[in-house]
């Protein structure tokens, strides 16, 4: 049967999440919340390039309109 | 007569799919579910580069908005 | 008469067209469907650059919000 | 009085009209039929670049999305 | 008062406008007609480049979506 | 309590603001109105660029969907 | 529990916040105000370019369309 994508986000809550985004930039964090518009919440969250994180932003709200994916 | 484009996606569940986003990155997995917006979650997913896999992301959600084909 | 859009698209079911996207890539296949967001589905897709088939993609589903044009 | 634009566009059918996309690509064609989101069709159309044509199209259906101007 | 934009708009028909584009073009013209997306209708307008005026289009749609300002 | 950002904007009518748009244009004049999508009219605006007047466009309708910022 | 994006921004009124910006502009300020379009209105606001304030912009209504991420 087919999963909803937001059923899956949903599965995600409190576990550590890759979110990418437009134009390359990551963040990794876990997921604390989200909406139906895919604005999620991050907590401990790091900015990613090239694999490394560069900068640490703790908690963060990643609006959902720049979101290119959500790996758990 | 017309197939509908979510009908056709709608077959292709539990199939391998190659899905190709906006600026050229494209993502090939098993479809495990998908909603109205063309937002999918993706099994086992490979991020592909000039038709190379070049990172392994798993299970992915993947935004509708930054979709431009994605093929069974 | 006006003709309206998707009525045009409509009379195209089953024959070759030829869909240009943003940025300027191209696909040539046979239309299968389509709905009112100019999603359409291509069947024996090809994928072309500067007028030369690059990749056989077969079966595609292609979002219409990255359609520029539609020519059957 | 004010011309609404798309009663000027109605008046327009059947005559050539010139048709500015993003990017910079115009089409030029006969106005054979449009929709309220400016998605036109044009026949006998042609891709035209720097005030040339480059490429015979004929028949297409042209997103609205991406025009920025329609010239009767 | 507040005076709304589109109050604006409706006082400067008839009258010459400066319309900016997104990436930089420009159009000059008599301003015939408008609607809620400001989408507008110009009467002998021309192509603006640096100030200067490289294309004259005549009548011409302008779609909304891509203006940045109307200047009367 | 919680300012609303339009609240603000209204606050801010017959005073001078500093528009930031897409792109890095900006726009410097007096705010005479706006609207629900923070289209805004300026009086005696000029276009800025780093920082300096390059051109005076006096009265100048500015669409919201270009707005970056506004600065009271 | 999930915390619904929007509901971690109410908590950071009245705190300090790092909003992220397409294309990699980045404000820092005390937030005052946001609504459900994530438009938000900062005071005491800096640019920011690289990790350096850049200019002091003070009072600042920055549209939500271009917000990225907001940090508390």
């Amino acid at each position: 049967m087919a999963q909803r994508p937001l059923d899956v986000l949903h599965k995600s809550l409190d576990s550590p999440v890759l979110v990418g985004l437009k134009g390359g930039r990551e963040y990794r964090g876990t997921l604390k919340g989200y909406d139906m518009h895919m604005n999620v919440v991050l907590q401990n969250a790091d900015e990613i390039k090239d694999g490394t994180p560069v900068r640490r932003l703790g908690l963060v709200i990643i609006r959902g309109d720049n979101v290119v994916f959500i790996s758990p």
